[in-house]
C-alpha cells in the first residue's frame, strides 16, 4: 500500500490495523559508467514496494537525495548535508507520528546515509528524552539496508564473487536493470576498478576512483539477477519488518 | 531525460549542450475523499517528464514532501518545516551547480510551497550577494506552478466552472487519474465542500474543511481530462522553460 | 496606539479590548538616485500609524531590515537572510502571543519580504501543527502590502501611468516625501530606467538596473501625492484589518 | 546623517570620507508603571542621532527588539532569542561590510543585549579567523551602552541618588520624556521598588519585581533631566566614537 | 604529547614533524551500579595518552559529553544532541586545520557517538565538496573505538565470556579501575542484567534495563584486567594510527 | 565529588541532599611562550575540584574548548563558534535538569567565554519564558570567573603588580605550574609584552601581540604562587557558591 496512491480515509483505516510504515531513503549519485545516477533510490523503492505487497505495510514516498558529498566530482550527483538530512528525517517522522504511526522502518539504499539516519533517530529521541519524564507515545525507528540480508549477499557472492565491488556494485546495477528495463546502459570499462581505499571529499574520490566504481565490474549485471535480488531482499526484509512491528 | 535514469557520462554530455534542469517539487498531503495523498507530487512529476520529452531538458528526481503543516489533521499528510525545505532546496541547487548546471526550473505542485521556494532562492543568492563582489558563476532559479498556465486554467474553467475549487481540485485529481489509472478512487461526497476561508494551523484547517476539500467536487474528475491538462501544461511550460534558458 | 509609546499597564488594558496588533515590516535598501534608503520601512511605518489611529489598533515597532540581497550592489543596502528573518518573525509573534495577542497583521513595505513572511507564518504554525492535536490558543497571522489596495493603485495609475515603475516607484518616493518633508532629494536621471527583467543576485541586479530604479521616473514624486497615497492606504487597510480581527 | 534618510549616492559619497557607522540597538519591554515599553530603543535612537550630528557619523536604523525574555511576564514585552539576535547582527554587519563599512559602533540601550552583542562579534570574527590566514578587510565592531559614561552617571547620581535603580531607571525614563514629550505618563507607585536580586526567567522576574521596576522611583523623572542626559551621553560617546574610528 | 600541556611554540615545532592529532571523544552517562559516570570519557582519555606516548602523537583535550539521550533516565547522565555534536566536531577540526593539522584521529569511547562522528565528518567534507572544485588542503578524519581491536576483544572474551555484556561492560569498568584506582566502587547486583533488546528513548531504556547495565556482570572487573586492556588497545591503535598518518 | 568518578546511584543520593552542580568551562588556546595551551581549562578544573572538596558540591566534567577565535593565529589554539557553544551549554543544562539539578554554577577560565555563557543562559530561559506561563521547575544558572575574587586579585597585585598582564597572566601560568608540576616550561621573553589594545580577529591579534602575551611577564610565575591563588579562589568561590545555593 503506497501512501502516495492512497486517500486519507484509506490511511485512516490502515492505522486501525497497523502503525508501521516503510520509509525508502536513497541517494542521487554517480554509479560508474553503466550504473544509473538514481540507483540508490531506485533499489530501495522497488524493494519497498515488494515489501509493502508481502506484508501489507504502508510505504512512504522515497527520499531521493542523501549524503553523497564524495560523489560530487561526477556529473549529476546531488547531496544533502548531514545537518539537512537530519531535519528532513525528523520532520517526516514527527509529522507522521501525529497520525499515530509509531514504527518507522527506513529502507535505505545508500551506505553514506547510514550514519546520518542513526544520528537523526537520536535527534528525534533527544527531543523526548531531554525534556520530559514521560513520553506520551514512544516511537520506534529502525533502518535496514536493502543489501544487508543473507539472501541478497548469498546471491551476489555466488554470481559475482570478487567482481561485486562496493560502489556501483554488480548487484545494485542488476536491480535497476530489473526495475527499469528500458534504461539498461552499456559501457566500455577501462581496466579493473580500483579497490576501496577510503572515502574523503569529492576531489579525492575522483582521483582514487576515476570512473566512479569501487572494485566492481557491473558489465556482469543482468535484469534476471536483479529480479532474484529483489525477491530475496523482500523475503528477508519482510521477516525483519514483521519482527519490528511486533517488538516491544 | 531523467537524471535518475542516466549515467554520469550521459549527464556530462548533456551539460555540453544545456545547463538547464527541471526540478519537480510537490507535497504529500490529503486531497479529499477521492484524491490521492501524493497528488501534489504526482502532478509535477508527470508534467516534468512531459516537459523533458518536449524540450530535451534534464529532469531531477521529485522532492515529494513539502510545506503542508495545515493538512496534518488528516491521516497520511507529511510536512517539512519551511526552515528545513530551504536547506533542502539550497543543498540540491548548490551541489548541482558544481557540475555546471545554472538554470534551475522548479516545477511546483503545491501552493503551500511557493513562498518557501522563493525564500530558498533568496537564501541561495544571499550567500553570493553578501560575501563577494563578483559571483563566479551566476545562477538563475525560477519556479512555475504546473496549473499556472493559460491552457490549463482554460480547460479547468471550461470543464468544471465553480466546482474546480482550490484544494483537491477537479483538475489535479484528473491528472493523477491519468497518471495512475490503476488507482482511481471513488467516494460519497457529503454535500458541497466549503469555500476558501483562510489557512492557519492543522486543527483549524480540519474544522473549516471537514473532509479536506476546499470548494471542489472531484467526483467530476476523469482521466481523459487529466490527459488534456497534462498536455496543455507541458505545452505552455515548454515555452516558459525555453525562454528561461535563453534569458540573460 | 504605538507599543513603544505605551506602558505595560496600558498594553494590558488594550488586551482587554482587542487581541490584534499591526506589525510594520520593511527593508533598508537603495531606492534609486532620489529615493531614500529607508523608503520601504518609512512607508509601512507611517501607514501603520495612520491605521492605528483609524482603528485603535496597537502598532508594534518597525522591523527595518528585510530580505534585500539583490540590492547589495548599491551603497547602504542591508539584508537579512530569509533563514534569519524567519526566526525574527517567529520570535516576535511567539513572545507577543504569550500576552494574549492572537491577530498579527504584518504591514509590509518590501516585495522581497513577501515570500519569507509567508514562510515564517508556516514555520510558526508548524510548531503547533506537528506536535499537538489541540493548539491551546490558535494564532492568526496575515500580511498585507501597503501598496496592494484599490485606492492606492488607482492614484498611482492616474498620476504616473507607465512612469510608476516597480522599484523606487513614484508612489513610494512620494510617500517618503510626505513623511519626511525635510529630506526630499533631487537627482539628474540619466535616461529612462530599464523595465523589469528579473531579479537574481546583487551583481546581476546592478548590471541590469544601473542606477537602482526599475521602470520608474521618481522625479515626478511629490509630497502632496504622498499624502493622498497614505490616506488611501490607511482607508483601505483599515477595512482589511477590521475584517481580519472579526474573522474566525 | 541617517541611513534611512539618505540616497545610495549620498551613502557612496559618505564612504569616501568615513567607513564608520553607528548602529542603535535596543529592546521592547516593560519599563514599570510609567516607563515606555520602547524606552530601551528610544534612548539609543535619540542619542545616536545626536552622535551623528556631533561627529558626522552615518546612523543605521534602530534594531528595536532585543534579548528580553525575563520581561515576558509583563504585557507588551517582546524578545529575540540570543541565537536569533546573533544572526541579525551578523547579517547587518556582513551586508554593510560589502559596501566598505568597517567600523561598526553599536550604541546599545539594553543591558540584556550586552552579552549577545559580544557573542555576535565573536561569531562574525570566527568566520574569518577559522577559515583563512588573511582576512581581506579587517572589520572592527564595538559596542557602547549609552548610560556608561562619566557624564551620564554623574547626572543620574546627582539627581536621583539611590532612587535611580537598575531597571526603569529615573534616567532612562527622563530621556524618553525628553524624546517623546507628548507621551509622558504618570502612575501611582505602590511603595518602594524591590532592589536587584537576580534575573532568571519571566515568571520569576514578575514574582521578584511585581510592577516591573528594579530599585527605581521614576516619578522623579523629568524631560529637563532627559535633555541633560542626552547631551552628556552624546558628548562622551562622540569622543569614544572618534577614538574608535582612528584606532588601529 | 598532550596539547593542553604544551606551549604554542612546542605545537609549532610538532607540526614540523607531523600533522596528525588524536582526538579523544567520550560520553558522560550511567554505567550501572558500580561503573563510573565518566567511564566512556576516561577510557579513551587514558588510551589516547598511551597512544601519544607510543607514537609521539599530539593528543587533544577530551570531549567529555556525547550523544547519550537514552541514558537520561539515570541520574548524572548528560547528552549533546547529534546536531550539536556535529557542530562541535566541525569547529574543532576546522580550527585545528588552520594550523596545518590534517590527520584527525578520533579515539571514541561511546557507541552512541559513532553515527554522529561519521555524520560530522561528512558535514566537514560537504563544505569543501559542495563549493569548490579544488580543496586547498585535503583533510582526513578517521574514528576508532578503543574496544574495536583484536587484542582488546580477545582479553575481554577470555576473561569474561558472556558476562562481558554491551553496556557497563566488564572491560570498560576494568579500564576505569586501572585509570582511577582511588575510585573503585562496589555494588550488590540484583540478578543478571537483561540482554540487549534495542535502544530508543530514555524512559524506554530505564524500563528495559532497570539498573543501567546491558548483559554485563561488572563485579568481575579488576584494575589488573584494565591495565592489560589499556596496553592492548594502545598497541593495536598505534598500528592503526601510524597507517592512517602514512595513508594517502 | 566529581561526576565522572561517581556511579549513578551515588549521584541519585547526592540529589537528595543538594541540587547544585559546578560546571568548569575553559578554553584551549595559546598562552604565550611559557604558558600551557590548556591553561584556561586547567585553572577552572583544579579550582572546581577544590571547590567540590570545600563545599561538597558535585563537579561536572570540564568543557575544554571555548570561544577563542582571536587566538587561532597561534598553533594549537582551538575554537567553538559562539552559536555552537550556546547549544553545548544548553544541552548540558537541559539534560542535567531532567535529574533534578537546578543550580548550575559555571566556573569559567576564559574571558572570551563570558558573553557567550551569559547568552546561553538567556537562550535556556527563553525556551521557558516564551512558551509557557508557568515554568515547572525554575532553573538558576550563574557563572563566575576563577580570577574574579578579592583574594585572587590581591595576591596577583601583590606579587606581580603591572607585570600581571591580561593574557597569559603571571597568575594563571602560576596556577598551571602548581596543577601540573611536571610541565613547567621556560622561555626567553623578547622584551615587554605589548599592553592591551583591543581584540578582533586572529590575524589582527597576532600582529598586535606577536608572542601571544598581553602585558604580562610570566617568567615571574611560580608553583608556590599558584598554590596560594588556588586556595584563595576556592575560599572565595565557596562563599559565592553557598550563597547561590541558598538564594531564592
Amino acid at each position: 500500500m503506497q501512501l502516495q496512491l492512497s486517500t486519507w480515509p484509506e490511511v485512516e483505516r490502515y492505522l486501525g490495523t497497523s502503525t508501521g510504515i516503510v520509509m525508502p531513503i536513497g541517494s542521487t549519485e554517480q554509479h560508474g559508467p553503466n550504473g544509473l545516477v538514481g540507483t540508490d533510490a531506485i533499489c530501495p523503492e522497488v524493494i519497498a514496494r515488494g515489501l509493502g505487497e508481502a506484508t501489507g505495510a504502508m510505504v512512504a514516498p522515497t527520499i531521493h537525495v542523501g549524503v553523497a558529498q564524495h560523489h560530487l566530482g561526477f556529473a549529476g550527483s546531488m547531496c544533502l548535508r548531514p545537518s539537512t538530512l537530519i531535519q528532513v528525517v525528523r520532520d517526516c517522522v514527527v509529522s507522521l507520528a501525529r497520525h499515530g504511526f509509531d514504527r518507522f522502518f527506513f529502507l535505505n539504499g545508500h551506505g553514506g546515509n547510514i550514519a546520518t539516519i542513526e544520528a537523526a533517530f537520536a535527534e528525534i529521541h533527544s527531543e523526548v528524552s531531554m525534556l520530559t519524564r514521560q513520553a506520551r507515545r514512544p516511537l520506534r525507528c529502525k533502518s535496514a539496508n536493502w543489501w544487508d540480508s543473507r539472501g541478497v549477499s548469498g546471491i551476489g557472492k555466488a554470481l559475482y564473487g570478487a567482481d561485486e565491488g562496493s560502489h556501483a556494485t554488480c548487484s545494485e546495477v542488476s536491480v535497476t536493470q530489473y526495475a527499469c528495463p528500458d534504461h539498461i546502459k552499456s559501457a566500455n570499462f577501462e581496466g579493473r576498478a580500483p579497490a576501496y581505499s577510503g572515502i574523503h571529499d569529492a576531489d579525492d574520490y575522483r582521483r582514487r576512483y576515476p570512473d566512479g566504481r569501487i572494485g566492481s565490474l557491473p558489465s556482469l549485471s543482468t535484469p534476471e539477477a536483479g529480479k532474484r535480488l529483489v525477491e530475496a531482499s523482500v523475503r528477508d526484509l519482510a521477516e525483519t519488518y514483521r519482527a519490528f512491528l511486533n517488538a516491544d
